[in-house]
């Protein structure tokens, strides 16, 4: 496994490359969900390239970017177990220098959900990863379902700005007990990790509303919202049933509906979706 | 020589490429400078990519562009004549769908100059360049002198979102008269035409100075107006004395400095630069 440090040495590695890259881009802090992520490369590239930068562009001044979990040494060495071929680690000096001043912003997708409590949070999102585009050349790169608002912006800036690379959305993976699987679960105490499961039943909730043939979405969203509000530790940031294409709020649910929600219990944000089949 | 209207053709034919591209991106209507980024491009890539299109996100809704000069058969027979290996035409249509939504920007160098008086203008230049850069992956890329401004911030693009381009900015090609080529002299009648030579009157005066000694570039701003204003179909909307890598404008000529300008005759705006050696 190749650890690599600057921008020019994984550019010259990429272009050296003639194999298909699958790239996996990360925080770090691996979790199964991260894993599934680089089995799922591995399987459909000649190489995979895990990178890991926990990006200071995308948190705002009052977030988590100080506090965001780290442990390098024990990423490396899941990352090696699960036979990854590439990681880059860049310095936040080399990717983001003083006099840096270049943008690469999707306007739509934008003006809702994460995006409405995280005000520039997707800005700094797509920034990150068209810049590690363009250092890694990947063929494929793969998005975890979890952060769906991110992967379906991200898929809008490659087709809108003619990247030449597939967009791979995985399945989220779970806990036993449904909680997704995240980097920052880590901060939650015992009794918090239990409040958290919140998110998942209020999800499975609106599946089963809709399987029981519900077509009001204002319901699916008042009945989640009841349920979490049961929860004394949860704060909702926002439910959402959303068309699953354009993220935009449905009233019917006549269209492929996400159930979409952010809630905070405590003081960690958790984010959560679930397709309405 | 290849002529290429569609995207998906255009990126299939530049990952079959293993030679590398030089592209001159244009807006048509082909003259003397743009045939020199050509030449140069010729003599130092295995293939020359010359882009066509007028770009409408770089026009305000006030400005040109349904009046810009077009005339494709004139541009492919010039092309032809300089043997260009492919010519790109991409539609409207195609590189700005309905739905378009991705910009990429850079938020230094344009808070003046061309900016204050073409807002968005350069938000509109580095996406479509973006754009082309992706789908023509050149190994190097012309840009004209003239339009200095421009091709620093197209620079300042490549470096801080990591392209793997080499921008070359090439001399400015003038009229025997000393005026720039553009394709928007084509809008100017005789008179205006001969008033027009006050750009590079105004911009020969700064050189001299600074070659005689002056040392304060507000000296050299103040002669340059008053040139410039007794030109009566003269009308300036700005004449700067600044550092030529961050165009920030001088008060002392301590630096390598650049004089540039823009001015109106008649309708026609008119824009040129010199480097004071």
């Amino acid at each position: 496994m190749k650890i690599i440090r600057t921008i020019a040495e994984m550019n010259q590695l990429s272009k050296q490359e003639n194999a298909s890259l699958g790239l996996v881009p990360t925080m770090g802090y691996l979790h199964e969900g991260h894993l599934s992520l680089v089995r799922e490369a591995r399987g459909a590239n000649t190489a995979v390239v895990v990178s890991i930068f926990v990006n200071p562009i995308q948190f705002s001044p009052d977030e988590d970017f100080d506090a965001y979990p780290r442990d390098l040494n024990r990423d490396l060495k899941i990352l090696a177990e699960e036979r990854t071929d590439i990681v880059f680690v860049p310095s936040a000096e080399e990717m983001f220098p003083r006099e840096y001043a270049s943008w690469v912003e999707v306007t739509s997708l934008i003006n809702r959900l994460e995006e409405a409590f995280r005000p520039g949070h997707f800005r700094g999102v797509t920034t990150v990863v068209a810049k590690l585009f363009n250092i890694i050349r990947p063929a494929k790169a793969y998005f975890g379902q979890k952060d769906i608002q991110q992967a379906s912006i991200i898929k809008k800036m490659v087709a809108d700005l003619n990247m030449n690379i597939e967009i791979m959305i995985i399945p989220t993976v779970r806990e036993d007990d449904g909680l997704a699987m995240s980097s920052r679960n880590s901060y939650l105490s015992p009794a918090e990790r239990r409040a958290a499961t919140v998110l998942f039943k209020a999800l499975t909730l609106a599946r089963k509303m809709k399987q029981g043939g519900e077509q009001d979405a204002n319901n699916l969203r008042q009945q989640m919202s009841s349920l979490i509000q049961k929860e004394p530790l949860a704060h909702i940031d926002y439910v959402s049933i959303a068309d699953a294409d354009t993220l935009e709020e449905l009233f019917l649910l006549d269209k492929n509906a996400l159930a979409i929600l952010a809630v905070r219990i405590g003081k960690t944000r958790l984010i959560d979706n679930m397709l309405l089949e």
